[in-house]
């Protein structure tokens, strides 16, 4: 299938611009390196390994992901350096475990006295070290420890002071500047964040800690505030694909929007004035219901097309107003959709096919599970 | 892993009870036989041979799939007479056309004159046939050509006149019982679509031709009313799960409901009296936001706990009135999630694990994509 056109591909078919993916990759880069900061990359919106040498520029170091299952497969495949983001689970303490033992550096993450006291539990062999990370919540209100509370320093203190652990670094998440709409926002949150966190630091430091600092989210790195540059890494993720939830955000225009789902009308319904396309939730996710005048997506070229509703392999399309003129949109029509949040579509599709300028140039296979 | 415990899963997980499977879809084979009408089992909520076996009786014989991937997996695996039950696509007729001409019997759908045309186009080999049902709106408002317009039976007749082409059936999905509350609505709908369906029948005789005829929904078909017995098949899925969503809708009690997700608690969230599970949209999907008091899913067990929100990897969990008692939900409590819509969940899971009163007893992997 390579060097034919995406317009061949059977729908629905998630596409990805390998172009604008390494054009938003590479801007990323150069803002991380203008800023001073380490950029480390997240995974969780693509999952795949071709991507994931994009952002890393093909070192293959330096990642963070969201499932232990994204760990494995990196690991598995060459990928070092991976911060796993998310709370210790405890269910998940043996394999977090053996990934410390077998790579150079397998990070974790924990926000809970409780968490510690497993990891004491479950010494690493050979005399390594458990490379933690403090989640703090500055305001993002979802994981964490609240940044203000003492018991956050405590926790600190204590990853510090317990054998077979290394606190490596705090890591505060400023999801919250998803809320955002437009660059000041944006840089509000990402400088309260960073604000935040930097405080953190000062009342480590006055305990005799020094650690690294991350912050992340595509709104913030990708409008980075100075201060940023104290900090050690950042840790975005989206900004490769982007989306038009980023771009209602402000942290990208639609132009740098990397990935369309491909669909074609399969259905004329003069009786009710709609279109039936061939992609439903099951090749679009439900996300971003209810958030655009357009549906769960925008439809590209067409402005008076919304995408009123989806069942699972269905969706029923819509002039904004007036009547449908059906001789513009014959069955088999091809249709683009452009995603409300490109990682939930990414989700929903087992291979993405890959194009430049709209000729495919390979295939990617994510990895799925926990 | 077989013999041990779900609750020792890795979370978040999705089980299927395989005892509640096979009760519900022998009660469906007993009910359709009761009726007298035969049952053709949908495919698309499990996408998997193990449940198909059971939903077919081990026959492998006479199934529906909403795609094409499913149609090509099934008959990959010694599954034959399979109806695709899905506006023939523009783009897929080549591969249906192999199917076709590869199965015993490989049926299309079509609801346009211009499908039609395509398949004339492409007459099939070894002078096989086109099985070919005209799919009817009869007031579902998706899919079909509307049952009471003159154009109907015009492209019924035009099917059954096209050389290469074979009028198999009339089929209508009365997806509108989704909007109804308890047996007497849900009837009332499947008398609607049942009567539009024996009518165009009639019409057809009228005018020398016979042909099957099927409807079918999961609610319609657990609540089957006396017409349906003049109709050849029936082809409800949903069931052999079914969900809280056909718990409200009237369709099941909550205790035939098959699929449980299994989530822990990640996160204690004092400050904001909440809980966070490791079960956001990617393990649950966010279907049926707003539906439920208690969010997306039900906490099996614990009635005064409601997802509050999820994103990609967490679920917040707060009480519905109250202050949340944290010791009785230590970090690494595991949680059950009831889901909302078992289609969509099912469809996040690259594996369900099967097990029989909580024991693990195998693995199901659905097939994915289009």
């Amino acid at each position: 299938m390579e060097g034919s056109l995406i317009t061949d591909l059977c729908t629905p078919a998630m596409v990805v611009d390998v172009d604008v993916v390494k054009r938003n990759a590479k801007r990323m880069m150069e803002r991380c390196q203008g800023v001073g900061v380490q950029l480390r990359p997240h995974m969780k919106t693509h999952k795949t390994l071709e991507c994931a040498d994009i952002m890393t520029g093909g070192s293959r170091r330096c990642i963070v992901v969201s499932t232990l299952a994204e760990a494995c497969f990196f690991a598995d495949h060459g990928f070092d350096d991976i911060l796993y983001a998310y709370s210790i689970p405890f269910d998940k303490v043996e394999r977090c475990a053996a990934l410390s033992e077998r790579l150079s550096l397998f990070q974790v993450l924990l926000d809970h006295p409780d968490a510690l006291e497993l990891l004491r539990k479950r010494p690493l062999r050979e005399g390594r070290l458990w490379h933690v990370w403090l989640k703090l919540d500055c305001g993002n209100g979802r994981a964490g420890i609240l940044h203000s509370e003492p018991d956050a320093l405590l926790l600190a203190q204590a990853v510090s002071e317990t054998e077979g652990v290394e606190l490596t670094g705090v890591y505060a998440h400023c999801g919250n500047t998803y809320n955002c709409k437009g660059v000041v926002q944006i840089q509000a949150v990402a400088q309260e964040t960073t604000t935040f966190v930097l405080q953190f630091m000062e009342q480590l430091k006055a305990v005799g800690i020094t650690c690294k600092s991350s912050i992340g989210s595509t709104p913030s790195c990708s409008h980075p505030v100075k201060d940023m540059a104290q900090l050690s890494e950042v840790h975005p993720g989206n900004y490769v694909f982007y989306d038009v939830q980023q771009s209602l955000i402000g942290s990208c225009g639609l132009e740098d929007v990397a990935v369309r789902v491909l669909t074609r009308v399969i259905g004329h319904c003069p009786h009710r004035n709609q279109l039936l396309i061939d992609c439903g939730w099951a090749g679009l996710s439900h996300d971003g219901a209810g958030k655009l005048p357009t549906g769960n997506a925008m439809i590209e070229g067409h402005p008076n097309l919304r995408l009123l509703s989806m069942t699972q392999e269905h969706g029923r399309v819509e002039p904004m107003s007036g009547k449908l003129d059906y001789s513009a949109y014959p069955l088999g029509t091809l249709l683009t959709l452009i995603p409300y949040h490109s990682c939930a579509t990414a989700l929903m599709h087992p291979v993405y096919h890959v194009h430049s300028a709209g000729r495919l140039v390979g295939k990617w296979t994510p990895t799925r599970g926990w």
